[in-house]
């Protein structure tokens, strides 16, 4: 009621041109969709566990390639179109925006800058995902779902990052620690941040929706191969088959975590 | 909203051969009871979590024991019963339907070939079934629920099956793959697909749903009497006889897990 | 509503009499209140877990202490006050009652002849708790919830109370069966099944459902202490003290439960 | 109904100094908003899973800094602001108030005598908590998220507390226990409690709720980390950057975990 309020007072008394720089430009409907789908995204992923009260998705913006999108600093959960800001190609707010931006989006800016071929970003602490930061056992394609994991899952050592003084609070919230952490992911679709999270990357939101959720899923199914002992895992070609094949048919999660986000709240 | 003003549109425009063309013939009683009782199914084993967005449930047709009855390609919980297909033998649609089909169909057709007795089989990736498919500990039953396992669950190898380029993307798409999962399934209910998922049969689509369930449960459990050690399985006729016995009473499941799914939506 | 309609028929067509032989007798006050507590209770069993479309929890007749209510065969979370059936000391329908009975009801009615202090019986497939039953690692009392396990938790093994044809359907369904089963429970509060699942007895029916409860969490809990190595557990006489302490405060569980089960339909 | 006529009833017939005598003077505005964010804090543990039936949360009075506030004993999850209660420094009901407090308020009413800096005491029975409260694996930060865990969790044995009969109920329910457990804890964020569960200490009511909720979610992936074996910890100093850094950003848990608790009613 309050939320409402606030936004008809802000439609009655700003003039356009200052809403328009609290965020993209929603009156162009490439963004509008785009900023749609992010807010679904939000949604899906706390839905499924990949995200809890923190943890963010981007996009890289349809009009200007060096800029991306993202929520202000809120939960995933209660995201909507009115909370995604932007942000330039060093991870800084356009357009005067005054919004609390959250403090990682350098994971996001440093990635788009050495990944052309990233549109989307998301970053989680799934509880499956995390011992995989923090042991020597490599996360690994266990089954055709997760074919996107063949290209390697290295981890990011943030204390290798960090220069002279190692002990960070684990966040990536300066541009060189994003830069290592871009550098650590190098070509793969996924990056382990040790004793802290993961970071998945893809060519469109569904998608990095959808590699963010099987990884999870790989991870608690890995887990409980290797106490059954030695699992065998895809090969690469498998790996780089099954992707190809399961990526083309991911709207068919996104539609279906779409609706499952939409009824659990 | 929509989709209701689509199935008035197409009532009221479409001449009924086309609309048949498009599926089973609902006008059968017996036909239409089997795709009501196969869209309960689709929705049980989502809401069991057996399947997620993908997996499929089939029947045999009771009109022509070459056809089987299977969803269009979508997620099991958004099945309708004008969703639901047909497909001869070897896997084809019939009558001109255009939709896309699953590509696993494979799967079902062959089956159907070598199994006269079967008439529903489940295919499914549940989670903490993928573990034994990959590992070299058999899934044996651990308790009376799942005495139907006693006939063994093999391992289907998708490398055996795919001749001279053996790095396939784990999908069972086409007819000699199926041929080779039928193989492997031999005289047993539960067929392990190592990297993938596996594939459970019977005589009706609730026991098919229950074979599956419990192949999960069964999963669970054995994973973790193994941590405790030395697990003691059911003998040869103690499966057996507990199979007879609970899959007489299984309808007590379906018609639970029907509440359950239906006031899940 | 057909469930309502045929409520309403039997109250206008039946004479009181053959209505009274359907069942507990619901005009007394006592019988009214413990069918009332026995339906709750199946309600919450399979709220909590405890049971699945299988299970069964049953009370000591208020007004005969040989007899014994118990739902038809139908699943738990379905059960009405309409479905309570009472059963003699040997597990026989009492009143001529033409309703299919749980096939393992002699669980309950010999345990009811052997315990004179039990006056409810609880009878579930618990996942967590069915690796204990087929291993040699005792279940013991990890923490004070579950005092009530310090007496011991001692395995059933059917093949010995089988006799001659040791190989069951693993279903406690003849009286000899039962009588073995409730040799082996002794004096403790719960005993183990192989292969199977569990039994928990106790004084009323609200501390029956709350040893059932707790036996599946510490079984889970105990399963993960164990992987740390070497769970240091309550003493015989903490166990003791604690169970005394918890379930004079179990009524607390109980009403939440009773919402909890009432909320998620 | 009942509760709301009672309501009624009491607010129409008892003179105001003995509505007050039942708990704290909520005509205070901000004795009325720390009252109000314990109840939505039983709630949220509740929702989280720190909590079932058994376990409670305090808050010390911002009116005599001695006193503290906590629910009669009742589950968590039913609690109202009508529910609480004020105690003294020694644990004893303030204000003739005769409803029945916890057993266990001397957990809460020693630390707050012990530690001036603690103005928020949870205890609970975690699952995922309780094993490294029965090992010798200490309970150790894994992620940015738990830095709180940095400075140590002691083991509270109650058997040394507990003098010259050490088989205890396992509660803590004398001041001489409460100050054993104090004393455990020292300076520490959390203690754990051997064959019981734990109890974690904040500035705040949401830090308090946020320590507890991610003491139980370390628990559970330093336990799959321990199966992968070596897992690596954050540095003493990583973790108290992080702590500094996640605990400001607690409040979008807290609201997050407010609307979850709201929406599951």
């Amino acid at each position: 009621m309050l939320r409402a309020s606030i936004a008809i007072a802000a439609a009655l008394l700003l003039p356009l041109s200052f809403a328009h720089a609290e965020g993209p430009n929603l009156q162009d409907p490439k963004v509008k969709a785009l900023v749609d789908e992010l807010v679904v995204a939000n949604h899906i992923l706390y839905n499924q566990g990949v995200v809890d009260g923190f943890g963010h998705i981007s996009a890289r913006s349809p009009l200007d390639s060096t800029h991306f999108f993202m929520s202000r600093s809120v939960a995933p959960s209660a995201v909507t179109a009115a909370d995604i800001m932007e942000f330039d190609a060093d991870g800084a707010v356009v357009g005067g925006d005054q919004r609390a931006p959250y403090a990682e989006r350098f994971i996001h800016s440093e990635i788009y800058k050495a990944r052309g071929d990233v549109t989307s970003v998301v970053h989680g602490h799934s509880p499956s995902v995390i011992p995989y930061g923090v042991s020597h056992v490599p996360l690994r394609p266990v089954f055709h779902m997760s074919g996107f994991l063949g290209k390697g899952t290295p981890i990011f050592e943030i204390r290798d990052a960090a220069g002279a003084e190692p002990d960070t609070d684990m966040l990536v919230k300066t541009p060189r620690l994003g830069t290592g952490l871009a550098q650590a992911l190098g070509k793969s679709s996924v990056v382990l941040m040790r004793g802290h999270g993961f970071t998945a990357v893809a060519y469109s939101v569904p998608v990095a929706v959808f590699r963010a959720v099987y990884t999870d899923q790989n991870a608690r199914i890995e887990s409980e191969a290797l106490k059954l002992g030695r699992p065998q895992f895809l090969s690469e070609e498998e790996a780089m088959n099954a992707q190809t094949s399961m990526e083309k048919l991911s709207v068919r999660s996104w539609e279906m975590w779409k609706v499952q986000a939409a009824s659990a709240k």
